[in-house]
């Protein structure tokens, strides 16, 4: 085929446009492992990082070989001859890789601590290759008319996946929580909870920042194709909604833990942002000026509400809070769709559209993360040893120390005397 | 309206561009969190990360709803029913406020480790509200002559933002760390000083590179309007100045930090990078190759002159040197405009343009933020007390603790005991 | 000349393509800085950031005065007239110049702990001024047939630099590193090898995925002018292959490291990360999707291997594991070329050109490197003095600490009491 001059111009720059967003949207991958490992303790941190680094690496090749065929069940693609020699059917591949490993990675910081590693990349290689394929088979990646618009009547609105991705991920990471049990030390006999503080949280907000960075290609990005036709409208509003969201986030849930503490609690004030960011994912194109705000101190003020829902009455250990900033944020966000847009949207089946959406997908996560969690810990393969938990996961799990210079580990930070720093040989990085 | 197709091509080249840069620019607050962070102690961070969380939020709805409409007093804008509809507009807006943003955050290293949360948060306040799209007003967004050829006959120069941004943020923080009095212990009663190191070299270095590479979005995305008419020549002169410039900022602090000590100061090294981007700003898309090394190596060298002179002089405690990095640096570099164009610019007149553009925006900004600061500290509200001080600003004001398994506090690393790690029931984590 | 709309349209997206994967490219510095940061010490860090810092300083300057000008020697360039006055010229310059930088900051890894900085400086400036250069004259910048294509008959393939940068810059690596000696303590007298633990693995990973970041657009971005013709088949392919190559680098390492000690060593699975970026960065745009898998699993899986040879069998001490990362995992793939190509290659003379390659390149990097390292060692400037050694560069070399309330030096972390934080007037930063 010969293709028009302009048609080349305009393909080449909607490709380009879709691969800079899927950089910035790999890059969360950054933003995430920071958040996570500045939210554990401090020997742990490894684990955490290492978590990260896999969920990529084993989920990327699994979404390629398994999971990019399942999730367009529809359509065709992921195993078909026409997926493994096409070009920018890769550049799209990636758009949607990029997404999933997002959904995949919020699952680690609800059960770090005491999750074996084999475990936890067990039920990566599921979410990957069926758990969150299926839900885009019922979503986004429908030919026809999705899951919800044939049994409601009405399609089912999540932008860039508010529900699809964070919702998911943020109730899947829930359910593994609640089935492995808190770390050890998190509540006491009487239900109370103890906090175990993270180790750093120069680490934590970092992660924020760049995650927040990398947000804007999963909003705004999801204007996926603009050349073609003029988007600019669109891609104005997602910019601006997804802005406004965030930073009614941070200043909701930090209003709450004010108005409870009289102190600004750093972390709230971060997680609100990212929380802000969460609930206005599915529905940053519609949602009006106004509504930004609306979505953005909602989503930011039920984090504080939510955690400690979930700490107190279900004395749940979601160690980096991802219940509060991705699952019910998401949540929320999805089912305020009506309520917030800027043009005229019939309230009602729109909310029982979202509602039976949200239901639909969190049901299949919950029962897939259930039933994958409970198998692994019913041949105890699901949680490490009390011992190795006492001792921490980097240790235990990858033979290494986060920070052997630092603590109480017997070395020290003196330079005087190298031979006290070295390890002998046959340590680990010796193999 | 109907678009010719080459057109839509086009427009979405166009804000796609300035969105990309925009992303950048936000990117930003990440680099300024962690440079500001790495150059307090560790019993401030919290207080120094939260600020920088809490000036984008706080600042940017600020300026959504008073400051861009404000900043666009002669060409309507901001408050109107237009821009609360608009679509591409938000685009502009976005663009504007990431500029915005950086203005604002760069008081908070000045006055780190004493002012107090809510005063700083009601300087930012005012600043993105009015102090900065004053500033706009008078320059940028002119639809007619800005205020400096209606007083002198010239326009005045400043590309992206090197007074208008840079300098005014500079000059700002100096004015209110001034004000505010040094840190405790900062200067001994004979005038001498006393150095209070950061508590992490690598996340100010690392804060220094992401601001370095979020100011290719600043200085390049000033060319922001790129498909119309074809602005390589201006884009790949941006692109050159702004990386030559930066180089020769870290040569000239490196070097001047040298020849006076013999040693290479790392921290000298990273902000004579800074203030090199700093110094071009204003001018990066007519200064000639040799005028970039000019002026990067002239706004680094006076880097640990002026350093000098404001902490030994002044006496003032400009903690992450603002003043140095971005007050007298973006001085410098609007004021060298005609010396080192590389087209034929008539130099006195040029000149006093200059010189007249630098007056009147840091009047107005000393104006302005003193009045500000010399209300909150009449009322008790400027400055934390003595206790919080020394205690900590990270306990006082947000209670947490940024590295609570590092450091003295009688929280051990040991990874064997965890009733030691946690804090009971009650802290500010369990709200 | 006036431009037709669509060539301005279409220049404008080229360019603007190029500008932005050339600060992803430079952002890759943010990555080196973290990843040997983390690697090193943490007496060692501030003197591992400055000349993170001073490569990227000295060497892009040096890059614009010289090393352009020997790069293109075959096409003019550089030194011309033409240069220095251009604009999209300048954008080509940048756009070459983040390459370069890239090649010499890998070095800086190997020679960590003990090089003199006026030495590692003296190297950069020759890399920049003219090592590097040749390799790009005899290969990118060739307007004829490249060096090798005269001596074979067929052309050497290297897409965007696994043999030209990141081959090169490990080999200059080793190279400098097995001259310079190994760090006090590294190796007893028996020849087994101590471990010398970096001082904190979050930063080692961060650094990694700034780099895998960056690594996005140092491969897709070598597909630079996208568009005059269209090029999303290319672009796909890059896209996919190198995010394949990449997961498969980090699953191949990890599987090693677990075959020989039960536990994934983290810092295994960060670098066989990037050995499976560096492994495809040769030919991404050739390779067969089953090829990826095989080009990141073999750059993976030898990264171990490769590690212990240097470090037992030839006692080289390279510290931030350099070789493994970028050398043999960029010779490899540079050699398996035609082994995993998606369309017919001629294997044998293929797999002759790209030796013979990787032979010049690899000899003259030998070479050169070699050549500077001992004239350095021979006047006594390539090593730091033992004392200076044992009490870290940072304080010998800087006059910094890098975490001044951390570790053993007598300054407590306590909040309690400044005068015992605060250094007397006359520290380093007093000047």
């Amino acid at each position: 085929m010969v293709l028009a001059p302009l048609q080349v111009t305009t393909d080449a720059l909607n490709y380009t446009w879709i691969l800079v967003v899927s950089f910035l949207i790999f890059f969360m991958h950054a933003g995430f492992a920071m958040l996570e490992a500045g939210q554990v303790r401090s020997k742990n941190v490894a684990n955490q990082l290492t978590k990260n680094l896999l969920t990529w690496s084993v989920g990327v090749t699994v979404f390629f070989g398994i999971g990019s065929g399942i999730a367009s069940l529809a359509g065709g693609g992921g195993f078909s001859a026409a997926f493994m020699t096409s070009g920018t059917g890769w550049i799209d591949w990636l758009y949607g890789a990029v997404f999933a490993m997002t959904a995949a990675t919020i699952v680690s910081g609800a059960v770090a601590g005491r999750a074996k590693l084999r475990a936890y990349m067990t039920y990566t290689f599921l979410l990957a290759a069926v758990i969150y394929p299926v839900v885009i088979a019922m979503t986004w990646s429908s030919t026809g008319p999705g899951l919800v618009e044939v049994i409601t009547g009405t399609a089912f609105t999540d932008f860039a996946g508010g529900m699809i991705v964070h919702g998911m991920g943020g109730i899947a990471g829930l359910t593994a929580a609640a089935i492995l049990g808190p770390r050890m030390g998190r509540f006491n006999e009487d239900g109370s909870a103890n906090v175990i503080p993270g180790h750093s949280m120069t680490f934590a907000v970092l992660g924020t920042l760049i995650l927040a960075f990398g947000w804007y290609g999963f909003n705004v990005g999801t204007s996926a194709i603009i050349g073609d036709a003029f988007l600019g409208e669109q891609l104005g509003r997602v910019a601006m909604t997804t802005t406004i969201s965030m930073a009614m986030g941070a200043i909701g849930a930090a209003a709450v833990a004010w108005l409870k503490t009289g102190k600004v609690d750093t972390l709230y004030v971060a997680n609100g942002l990212l929380a802000g960011l969460v609930g206005i994912t599915a529905i940053p194109h519609t949602t009006a000026w106004w509504g930004a705000f609306v979505v953005g101190v909602l989503s930011g003020a039920q984090l504080p509400i939510v955690f400690n829902f979930v700490e107190r009455t279900l004395n749940i250990d979601d160690v980096c809070a991802v219940f509060p900033v991705h699952g019910s944020a998401g949540v929320l966000g999805t089912l305020l769709y009506p309520f917030v847009a800027a043009g005229s949207v019939a309230i009602v089946p729109a909310f029982i559209a979202q509602l039976v959406g949200v239901v639909i997908i969190g049901g299949w996560t919950i029962t897939a993360t259930a039933a994958i969690w409970f198998v692994l810990k019913s041949v105890g393969q699901a949680r490490v040893t009390p011992e190795h938990e006492q001792e921490g996961l980097d240790v235990s799990e990858h033979g290494v120390e986060t920070y052997p210079e630092f603590g109480s580990d017997g070395v020290v930070a003196d330079g005087g005397n190298v031979s006290e720093m070295i390890r002998s040989d046959g340590g680990s990085k010796d193999e």
